[in-house]
């Protein structure tokens, strides 16, 4: 485990309720949802673009737990029988699994507010205002126009073709905007970005977000069920339009090749502090898992 | 319909994303879940706690709709098959009849973060220290040691036999802390109120969240489906322990009758301001649905 991994899980059980406050079970299966797993990808993007914005890391450990939560909480709900109906996630049984639908339902239901908690409670800007700010990205990531909506525009992809600006469309909501609100998250919690670096990072989140999707379809349909921790070759089997389905195999590659350079174009002006953000770009594109 | 329900609901119009948005079905279904119905028993008492307040009804309707968005999501997601498995709802299909339960899984999702979403966007308070307090009280209101944390010990009581204490304690966080937070974020909208009053006002919220759980304990088991316009009789079908399942109907009754009483004494002090607090207290209390 990286260093910021270990401090994410370290920040991730102290902000999570303990399993000994009622209700005792739910807390449980929201540890159990949340802890000692997953590549921490968000949170890597937040203390990168925190580091690059001169961020005090105790801020974004905050911002970063709370978009993990998030993010947690849209895999244990996507896992219910009623949306994905899958039994596997990171390498262990689903939330609904483990205990049961009802638990899993209120588990996500709990960790959404948990994470408005989180950064309402703790000191993550020079000012209130800007705190404030904070909570709205964070909410207008995870809505209806951000993240929720992304899942309802899968859903409704489902059996359907979709053209390749209706896919991306699609990702930039479901996966794009909290990935995005992780960058823009942690940069913010710093202070050393003018408003022209704030819109170079932007660029640099959006494409990352869709790279991030991409090598996604082309490892659900390449890699083993071992490797990923979860079902692998889902897509195909719920005729789930993806990159690979419209543009192939090859094409698909090249594409998060592209994104890859793109990304790293972004960050071009910003020099040596955004080594981290440019290492980042390489781990999603050239992943395994 | 009252004049601060026909606010409310222009309110809530607003606040919705309109269906010409994508993800349009996501949008109409979230409106159906919202608009159009419900008592609006929170957005009453914010307002009558704001008007006790001297608070700015345009900065009051902004936390009542937030409130009410999150009493509207938990009515969806306790509808689900997973948990309540309730077809009617306001005399109408419940969301996951009328979309499907994947959507009804999305619509709460994404009200969730639209209720913080707004109380970001808007002016609530006198300064952004005071907006984030409101903030942090919604999210403690809605999650595992509030709403959620209370369904999840619903859930845990099914079959079982609760004392007295358990079941109050149980209420307290499914429908108590919410019906508390709508007091609570209605007064702070203004600043007409000592930390003694507030106390007092807190007091007032604890009784009448408790009293109107037994009056719902009651008319579950002695109205009809029609009248309630959701399935009367389920917590008995259910073998969920109640108020009545544990006291009897006429000692459920005395009960709710002694809680009114406790609540328009805790208001005591305050005189001709708090009338409407009074007013929801009976209410509450003398309700037929």
């Amino acid at each position: 485990m990286g260093v910021v991994q270990a401090r994410m899980e370290a920040a991730l059980q102290r902000f999570l309720p303990a399993t000994d406050i009622v209700p005792e079970r739910l807390h449980r299966a929201m540890r159990y949802s949340v802890l000692g797993g997953g590549k921490r990808v968000r949170p890597l993007l937040a203390f990168a673009a925190g580091e690059l914005a001169g961020a005090d890391p105790a801020r974004v450990e905050v911002v970063a737990a709370a978009v993990e939560m998030i993010h947690a909480y849209s895999l244990v709900h996507d896992d219910m029988p009623c949306m994905d109906n899958d039994i596997l996630r990171r390498g262990k049984p689903t939330c609904h699994v483990e205990f049961d639908e009802a638990t899993a339902l209120l588990v996500g239901d709990a960790l959404q507010p948990l994470a408005f908690q989180i950064m309402a409670e703790h000191v993550i800007a020079d000012s209130s205002v800007e705190q404030i700010e904070m909570l709205k990205i964070l909410a207008l990531a995870s809505g209806s126009r951000g993240m929720a909506g992304g899942q309802a525009l899968d859903l409704a992809g489902v059996g359907k073709s979709l053209s390749l600006p209706e896919l991306e469309f699609m990702h930039i909501h479901k996966t794009g905007a909290l990935i995005r609100a992780a960058v823009v998250l942690g940069a913010r919690c710093g202070h050393g970005l003018d408003a022209q670096e704030h819109g170079r990072l932007e660029r640099y989140a959006k494409t990352i977000g869709l790279a991030f999707q991409v090598v996604d379809d082309v490892l659900d349909c390449d890699a083993s069920t071992a490797t990923l921790g979860k079902t692998a070759g889902k897509d195909a089997a719920q005729e789930k339009p993806t990159y690979v389905s419209i543009l192939g195999l090859a094409r698909a590659r090249a594409l998060a090749e592209e994104l890859r350079a793109e990304a790293r174009a972004a960050l071009s002006s910003f020099g040596a502090p955004a080594a981290r953000l440019r290492e980042l770009a390489d781990f999603i594109v050239l992943r395994k898992f």
